[in-house]
């Protein structure tokens, strides 16, 4: 399998905790693509017309997208715990928590592209404001999740985990831990998992 | 259950398609609700942090969300034919179809916000041109699966469906027939089934 990968992708970093508690992390082609709204990369659009990372090309050579569809599939071939619940209760729980987590990280992503990438004079603060919103709704509603997380790996938790990452690697001066004390223990103890420890942000960018 | 709900939004044509495939539209109660970026409505995001149309709370008392996840909670609970194939092959490509429509109403949407909701002053071409591009590479794709539609109704050609139909409702000066004979011969049928007919768009602020 081949996979369009960036390091400072949340979204790929799913994909990987996905596939590492998968035991396929081994069996996963990484191919380095920078991709943007405003700059798409002719490899990654030739498999995925909307030009976004993570994309997965399966040994069939059917591409697959977005994450949610991406880790179902690797989570269906790896022979370990499951991800994703069968069905049932537990299993609408955790595609729920996987969408607040994704939903927490569009908004942060759409709050960066308007702060980072779009030309200052052209910056919307009422729009920034719109996806801080958003953010900080989804915060409050994965501290109030954490009670029930208990030590359940599946794919609301590692996607939740890989959100509240997200904001210490791109919004440090957020602080998001100040008025979430649940999350932060929670996530103190998730982060250090194999799969968490092995996947973390790195700046394409950083100076080495 | 509770479907907080617009008449325009795309995603929750999706989720009333599948809703009546299953035989469970006369179970919902619809509340209607005004959600935009920059403007939240308070009992939507007090289900749904996100501030998001469609979310559905269920008998449980559970809010889920996104439409994905929402899809495939009713098709569980419906007994008629299955949206959402069991497994294998089927599910993968009727997932994959669901991202790529659902990426291109994402890419369509962030268009829309662009020119309509923003400050003509604030508006960047090269966003607008960069979401375009992802519109226009998703019309080649779904032109290109046509062909493996046949008579599907699965959550992959419901959402295709559900996509070309807002090219029709809010961009109607693109005539993205135009280039698209396969894909425009089928959704001339497929959007006479009876949960298509029955979910056109419809612009909440039109003049009666």
């Amino acid at each position: 399998m081949k996979l369009y990968h960036s390091p400072a992708s949340p979204y790929v970093r799913k994909v990987m905790a996905v596939a590492i508690e998968a035991g396929l992390d081994g069996k996963i082609e990484r191919i380095n693509a920078a991709v943007s709204p405003v700059a798409a990369d002719a490899a990654v659009s030739a498999s995925n017309p909307l030009g976004k990372v993570p994309t997965l090309v399966t040994d069939d050579g059917l591409a697959l997208y977005d994450s949610p569809v991406i880790c179902e599939y690797l989570d269906s071939l790896g022979k370990g715990a499951k991800t994703f619940p069968a069905g049932g209760a537990a299993r609408w729980l955790a595609l729920q928590q996987q969408a607040l987590g994704d939903g927490l990280l569009d908004a942060a992503i759409l709050w960066r592209y308007e702060s980072v990438l779009r030309p200052k004079e052209l910056q919307w603060s009422k729009w920034s404001d719109g996806q801080m919103l958003k953010i900080d709704g989804s915060l409050a509603a994965i501290e109030a999740a954490v009670p029930g997380f208990g030590s359940r790996v599946d794919i609301g938790t590692i996607t939740c985990g890989c959100a509240l990452g997200y904001l210490d690697f791109r919004f440090a001066d957020k602080d998001w831990r100040k008025g979430h004390p649940k999350a932060a223990a929670w996530f103190a103890k998730f982060d250090e998992r194999p799969s968490m420890k092995a996947t973390r942000p790195i700046d394409p960018n950083a100076k080495k």
